[in-house]
């Protein structure tokens, strides 16, 4: 047992996509979250600042006496996960394998579309992690860029938003029967996405996927949470406004936050 | 990538039913699968016996040149799991901790059922593991002494094993709504014990369980065999006579097989 949170990081609030699920499945454990807002989205930037700002959320996540770090964010995962993994002595979780090999079991016709930022696109990781799993499967990449500033203003709602993701999706409707929502921001899109894909797609969220591979590593590292421990007290850092970071956030978990300020 | 294979260990053909799972779930793995049949049950064998016949398993599966091991049996997992985890710098996987997460997500009324071999019972892992998350569900234990040999002596669809399920778990009938099949061999008398429990009670399978975090921790230890390597080839050793073997596993797994045997 280690009743020690689990730290989240994200480019801002596409993490909470994958905290809400682990709320969901194991509601016993405790979150530490860090979104860096105020620099996202990180998808259109260099791997080297990518790479420099993910240290800096992963030292923070440290500094709360993290036991496990899940990078809620495919763009951090596609760049610097293996190295972080690789450097600390607790388990650290990336999005980008548990949605890969969710894919692969999904599709029937061996042909898989991938969303995500400008990064995550330009890294070609998913059809790197994929095609070596399964060789034959045919991926369509396709960066959104629009998609993150889209939610980080709080406008995944609106008509925009339904114009954008039908014009950024047009090319793929029709080629492909599962697509990859790989990156955590856009399951806040959700509704629109599938309504321009159509109801037979079948939509991977990596976040939701990689909330299960949490509760695997819990168990074989066996440092879950013990139920009788301490009230949880989950803890949400943005580097931006805490007010707009609670909007959505209390929208997306339908739960009142503790929502703090922190400059890196 | 890591074309190695996983090693399987049980005391006889129990782990077949995880052996089946695995091949169902991640068809490109390929397998080297020990049971020690010739010295099943392990059950009401001595907790210093089981270790040192546990150790013997895995350093033969070692000399197969595994990339990880499963402990697809309960009683071993029960009393050596943890030990030859820590001795590997292999991934050491055993049946309790996913059969008791999935147990405590299944029950709707806190009531939990589990059935196994008289040290699995003796050890009360299940109780252990299954509180330490959640303090308020109920264990009833209950051993089932002739359940492995009804299986390893090929008469698990026979008359004969209708009437000792019957017999053995009309005491849990109506007692709990979830009940773990805490010995690998058990599946084997699923739809017996379905028929007796009733069909609302949700039977947890340890090693389907079990089947699911492997493809998890293949991802996390980034050791996923390639689908180009070359064809499976499985291979399954058996300390008793291959022909007894080989009925039973075609039986299962519906599949032609290799079976040799091997002296420890």
């Amino acid at each position: 047992m280690d009743n020690r949170p689990i730290g989240f990081l994200d480019s801002g609030v596409g993490g909470l996509t994958v905290a809400r699920e682990l709320m969901r499945q194991l509601p016993h454990e405790e979150i530490v979250y860090i979104g860096d807002s105020a620099r996202a989205p990180y998808g259109p930037r260099s791997a080297e600042q990518i790479r420099s700002f993910t240290w800096e959320l992963v030292n923070f996540l440290l500094t709360k006496n993290v036991k496990m770090i899940v990078f809620a964010c495919n763009t951090a995962t596609a760049v610097a996960w293996e190295e972080v993994k690789e450097k600390l002595d607790i388990p650290v979780l990336g999005v980008i394998l548990p949605g890969a090999s969710a894919a692969i079991k999904a599709t029937r016709n061996g042909k898989i579309g991938v969303l995500g930022t400008p990064m995550t696109i330009q890294s070609d990781i998913y059809r790197h992690k994929i095609q070596a799993l399964s060789p034959e499967t045919e991926i369509e990449n396709l960066a959104c860029p629009k998609f993150v500033p889209l939610v980080e203003s709080n406008n995944y709602k609106s008509s925009l938003a339904k114009k954008v993701v039908y014009e950024t999706l047009r090319p793929l409707v029709g080629k492909v029967d599962t697509l990859v929502l790989g990156c955590t921001h856009y399951p806040l899109l959700r509704p629109i996405i599938q309504n321009v894909m159509g109801q037979n797609v079948k939509l991977i969220d990596s976040g939701a996927e990689c909330a299960r591979d949490i509760s695997v590593l819990l168990n074989y590292f066996e440092i879950n949470r013990s139920r009788t421990a301490e009230p949880l007290k989950h803890t949400f850092y943005t580097t931006a406004s805490p007010m707009a970071f609670r909007e959505i956030a209390e929208d997306w978990l339908a739960m009142d936050l503790i929502v703090e300020h922190v400059t890196l």
